[in-house]
């Protein structure tokens, strides 16, 4: 099967829209095998979608549209498709009555205007929308191709796409991939790779690698779920302890769910993340079973007052220093009274760097029950993806250090 | 003027890459005054780039590639331009020379693959990359058309076509818009509209408004610096001062500057935003100077023992009350020195609400020169946009009293 994607909407030509939603097709598309060659842009105008379309089931099987479903008089997607095809717009009684009755239920009022998001051409088959007013459509024509058509808010989208679509396709014989993302953090994305190159071009699954600012994750797609989880666990063996999770899991949730199975509390002691430490940890919710506090020590006097980083350190070896990391740390566990604590101290950019403590020099220090280990760290970029990679260089040893 | 997009990468119909650069041409052609009609995307093949470039030249005076210009063999744009023209790809000496003399400066390997991006259809001229090796290219056509190529990593994308493109573009008689964006906080998106209703139309100059998670933009675009200044000085009386900035400026960077002309300090104490306020106001390079530090006071027990909340507080009002956060801050400003102290307590969710202490409660308090002040807001959405709201709102607070 070979499908077109024809997105409309004059927002999107103007820029003031990014077409995710068409990414999130070509997703879907792919994890179902279906081939998609070609995707088309057109604007708020009922010719134009009709030429688009018509050009579409000149080179697919399946044309599938994206906006100008509402009630509005810019939603011109089901005209279109009446042109394209020659099918007239007929009322479609169920989908207009589902509609009136959702007005009465949340008390809205009823706009004449809104009947017509139940005018869809003669014979298509309403795609039900669980998040707005406007239905989608499935279209079969006499050939045997089809028209599809969805709405454009990506709340409305993502979910029709990511469970009707699919299933329609599974039904047609395009049961999607099962992928799995194996989530990696602490090395790059060029090195992740070299290790796993005879495994992007495995007949067994498909493997990607994508790059964030402090992760690398890699896409493990496979025909079913079996085979899906042997590749992942594959590349998680390959990649050892740099992998933190297999699937959604982010890094703060990892390090708070090993945190509560060992009924163990967390504090932190910030300099250049200002904050963004204590934010991620606390970025889960039920994070306050474990995490009890911190420090945002960013000037020298607070390091000594708050932590009792000695003066000495600060004046002899400075406040970017592994010295003055562990005190931050011992200050914080003190004053916390918590099973861990970890210091982040750096120089986050763009001012403040020098030859010998260069932008990007970031000192992290941990102590815990067995004992304080600190671990320095040259960080790329800047000043925003130097204090986020700091973040995750020190979530990534607690994890280490609580395996 | 009419122009079309037409964007070349197998990874944009798999929907691996978000098509964001289109994006930004069409924000950059309908700036300048250029009709867009139409945009295609096809994958890494030689011949369907063709088709596609023939079909955007039967439609438009400009055709604009985005992406496969690299040195890769799957790079192939420049042989679908040719293909699509009938003109040649010729070495460009010039360009063959700078990208050389860029593998020396840079020590690096040259490879035989690199010369082809020296390669250009007969008659082009190339566009300069400032940030990559990859030239883009200018091909006037016999019939007065033109093809306009230019590589697809953002990071050279961009650029190229905010400069480059935007003054070839005014050569051609298409002088872009000026736009300034007023930078709205403390209303939602609706409210804003609504205020600013008959400016929408106004017929001096393009006003748009697009709402983020805490802060509603309102783009005014005009044909020259004094219409746009004149609309966006006009937006900025209406809204009055939920107005924080005209232009660039972010939040928390004018709070900061707002301190450091003052000479004055700034603490935080944070319960359910855990450190989300101070990576916002650390955000600002050079926020040091003013910003000394805080408290992730989380658990109870760090309120009362870093912060001084006292125990009947807790006790009987709970650590999401006003006389919490007024303790809070009262403690943070005492401990660490500080001209102003700002204290956040609230339930972020999902757990934690209850019929008198919703989800979304926040109380968020302020001691400074002149006193204390504490301000109550039921703020909407999921756990994160909570979270972000609340730094917002104390943030705006915070630049409300520092006027």
């Amino acid at each position: 099967m070979r499908a077109e994607t024809v997105t409309v909407g004059t927002e999107i030509l103007l820029g003031q829209t990014v077409d995710s939603n068409a990414a999130r097709l070509g997703q879907v598309l792919a994890d179902c095998g279906v081939d998609h060659y070609h995707r088309q842009a057109v604007g708020d105008n009922v010719g134009r979608i009709a030429e688009a379309i018509q050009l579409a089931l000149s080179r697919a099987d399946l044309v599938v549209t994206i906006g100008g479903l509402g009630p509005t008089e810019d939603d011109t997607t089901r005209e279109g498709v009446a042109k394209a095809t020659g099918l007239p717009l007929v009322e479609h009684a169920e989908t207009l009555a589902d509609l009136e009755e959702l007005f009465r239920r949340r008390n809205l009022t009823w706009l004449e205007s809104q009947a017509r998001q139940a005018h869809l051409p003669r014979g298509s088959e309403p795609i039900p929308n669980p998040n707005g007013t406007a239905p989608g459509l499935w279209l079969p024509l006499a050939d045997g191709k089809v028209v599809a058509c969805f709405p454009g808010p990506p709340r409305e989208f993502n979910p029709m796409v990511e469970t009707w679509l699919r299933d329609r396709l599974a039904s047609l014989g395009h049961p999607p991939l099962v992928s799995i993302t194996v989530r990696v953090t602490g090395i790059g994305e060029s090195l992740v790779e070299e290790k796993l190159r005879d495994m992007l071009d495995s007949p067994l699954a498909t493997v990607a690698t994508y790059a964030k600012t402090a992760e690398v994750h890699v896409r493990v797609a496979a025909k079913g779920l079996a085979a899906a989880q042997t590749m992942a666990e594959a590349v998680r063996e390959r990649l050892g302890p740099n992998v933190y999770a297999l699937g959604s899991s982010t890094l703060p949730e990892v390090v708070v769910a090993r945190l509560c199975d060992r009924r163990e509390t967390l504090a932190v002691a910030e300099s250049c993340t200002g904050g963004l430490l204590g934010g991620a940890v606390t970025s889960v919710a039920g994070s306050s079973d474990v995490f009890l506090g911190g420090f945002l020590a960013y000037s020298n006097g607070l390091k000594a007052s708050l932590l009792g980083v000695a003066q000495s350190t600060l004046e002899r070896r400075g406040a970017v220093s592994e010295e003055c990391a562990v005190e931050m740390a011992q200050g914080a566990q003190r004053a916390a009274g918590a099973d861990w604590a970890i210091s982040v101290t750096g120089i986050a950019g763009p001012g403040g760097g020098s030859e010998e403590k260069p932008v990007g020099l970031v000192w992290i220090a941990m102590v815990g029950p067995s004992g304080c280990v600190a671990h320095r760290s040259l960080l790329p970029g800047n000043r925003a993806t130097i204090r986020e990679r700091a973040v995750a260089r020190a979530l990534n040893l607690l994890r280490l250090a609580l395996d």
